[in-house]
């Protein structure tokens, strides 16, 4: 039963079945068991799709630039994903009353598939999930995927730049240059966006970025670029693909988008074993943890030799769950 | 060598020399390898010092009370330590102009030791410094031992509460009250202390105090006491060496000392393990992950799955350690 649910749903996922694909990021979302078997069957079909993080502070307009973003892109018939990581997102329920793109804009193109991802648990636990959906969204054949994450916080941050290119969105606002400096933001864009510039301060604002840019050394040999949009109108959009279009054409030039995978890969691998470790000794609160409470109070052993008992004790529980109870 | 100065410096410690003690703390800070023998051949005669914890926000005026508190202790002629997490103490070299008491004034007491606590790297490694700096003056022959945490950030919390008693300290400025709530200094403490209680302000403060505490379950089954110092004159400290001590009785009386003490002792297991098996993962960053990211990278694997191969050489890694190489 379970494991025919798993094949049908991989087998729905294969033909971009947007039930399909809906029901397995669930399973990513809820760290279901079962997402593990999905990965290995879907994992070798991965690594097609172009994956954009935009990223900024709430109130950028992230969600309306974004709508705008995915119909362009639509226009060239490519499938298009958006996962919405931003809880003050309207993708994700947080409504913004006055925004003319709303999640149902999207929803009528069968192309374009939008989705929001909650944290059920920690944050370490959000960052993989939103990893896993990009996978499956990869596997089912969307060839780009925006990922949006609101700019406040490490984990939004890494998540963001878990992709091939980063947007960076800024309004000319009180100090938000500032604030971008202060959280990060300029360290990880590619591509700057100042976005309602038809407001005044735009001028400035791209005056602050561009100096901040000369001052620092690019990444990946790419000097981010700085365009500007009004995305309530949808103007500069058009070159806000093309800026993407140009980075990603320099990446996989130099040679460089490899690298930055391989880069990303690094860390994902470490938060997922990290992650796994941290499940298991939690596990491990049981039988075991009270016996070496009893000795550690009993002052038999010190809480550092128990502690590295509890290590020991969660290798050989691994290995007996990899190699099916049969090791040693 | 190395050996004999595990050795002498055992022997210093037994004998109380502060040299010795002072050295083997710098080795807890430091993550020092060696500090696990030291600490395997000291526990056993570690669990007779009280520790008390003393928190609250920067400038409430801890570490003028926790000077006047240890010379207090001092007078029923039993050895004082005092442990500064706090980066805003003048113990740990923030300095406040204007206090009475500094460190010099409690180092001209050999009876008194004061030591100042610095984070070498995560701040998880600071807390299983401090409590392997308690057991090490517990095992010295310190009867009391104060530590001074700022209250403000989880992990100072922490620290305070992995003691027998907790004191917090208020002052009756601005919304003192409510920062407290917020911060959640309510919650953990056994004592609350009311400083600079000459000033305006200070009845309302202890009214407030007063009746959040009538809202909460008592923990350990006692009742807060709340009481009034003024520490740069040494007012209410004769008060707080006495409410400690009712604390102190109930606990032992009612058999809450073991439980509290063993609540303590698993959570700091569990940090320990995390600690443990977050360096570890830290050290197969070599060959091995390499070797799993091109795997992942050609996906032959998935993300998933090789973080569970990782948790595997960790399991292996640890149990070879363990045995001596010889494990399966």
């Amino acid at each position: 039963m379970s494991r025919n649910s798993v094949e049908s749903l991989v087998v729905g996922l294969a033909a971009c079945d947007m039930l399909a694909v809906a029901r397995l990021i669930s399973w990513a979302e809820n760290r279901d068991r079962r997402i593990a078997e999905v990965l290995r069957r879907v994992y070798p079909r991965t690594g097609n799709a172009y994956r954009v993080g935009i990223t900024g502070p709430p109130g950028a307009g992230k969600s309306t630039l974004i709508a705008r973003l995915a119909l362009k892109l639509r226009e060239r018939d490519e499938k298009v994903a958006v996962v919405a990581v931003d809880p003050t997102s309207p993708f994700t329920g947080g409504a913004l009353l006055g925004d003319r793109f709303r999640m149902t804009d999207l929803s009528e193109d069968p192309g374009i598939f939008v989705r929001s991802m909650a944290s059920r648990g920690s944050r370490g636990g959000l960052a993989a999930a939103t990893e896993e959906a990009m996978d499956l969204l990869d596997a089912a054949g969307y060839r780009t995927i925006l990922v949006e994450t609101v700019g406040v916080g490490q984990v939004e941050l890494d998540i963001a730049q878990a992709t091939d290119s980063v947007a960076v969105l800024l309004v000319p606002e009180s100090g938000d240059g500032i604030q971008a400096m202060k959280a990060g933001l300029m360290e990880i864009g590619d591509v700057f966006v100042v976005n309602k510039a038809d407001r005044e301060g735009a001028d400035r604002l791209v005056t602050e970025i561009e100096s901040v840019l000369d001052l620092r050394p690019y990444r990946d040999g790419w000097r981010p670029e700085v365009l500007r949009t009004v995305s309530h109108k949808g103007e500069g959009v058009p070159e806000l693909v093309e800026a993407l279009a140009r980075h990603r054409a320099h990446l996989e030039e130099t040679g460089k988008l490899a690298e930055r995978r391989r880069r990303t890969l690094r860390l994902r691998l470490l938060g997922e074993a990290r992650q796994a470790l941290l499940e298991r000794i939690r596990r491990t609160e049981g039988v075991e943890l009270e016996d070496l409470l009893n000795r550690v109070a009993a002052r038999e052993i010190t809480p550092h030799d128990a502690a590295r008992d509890m290590v020991d004790l969660l290798g050989t529980r691994t290995r007996d769950e990899t190699n099916g109870g049969g090791a040693d």
